[in-house]
């Protein structure tokens, strides 16, 4: 069996490093990492006296939102494709 | 216009409550309140020695991660759509 690769990505997010541990690319890590930091920027200028773990539930919570929402998408997309298949 | 009807749903996560106010239902965001939620549980458990707003980024992190990953799939799927329908 072959072994997968282990990749250690250090990463800044709200002032804070964090080294990532995964298979991903270091490349993919970062953008994700980015996109988490700008959105705790955008939740915590519009919230200016969130404390920063409440702003990382915050901002948690979009992005488990936003899922929720496209895995719905996803099932109307794959139930579509296979609808025009038959 | 129409007026957008704001609703506000209180939820709990990580022991804090949280007033969310926008135009979801309340049983959607406290949907994704709990998966949140479930998601430190997790994480917190695998690291105990972690503070709670790491516990919330690295949370953040893992769903937007999951998120850029699906908008790959759902590209993918509209355009195979697109070409099946051709």
């Amino acid at each position: 069996m072959a072994e997968t690769k282990k990749i250690r990505t250090t990463v800044d997010i709200y002032g804070q490093q964090y080294v990532i541990v995964g298979t991903e690319s270091s490349s993919h890590i970062r953008l994700v990492a980015s996109m988490v930091d700008d959105k705790m920027r955008e939740i915590g200028s519009k919230n200016p006296s969130l404390d920063v773990s409440k702003l990382a539930v915050l901002t948690a919570l979009n992005a488990m939102n936003d899922l929720v929402k496209l895995k719905d998408h996803v099932e109307k997309l794959e139930s579509e494709l296979n609808r025009v298949k038959e």
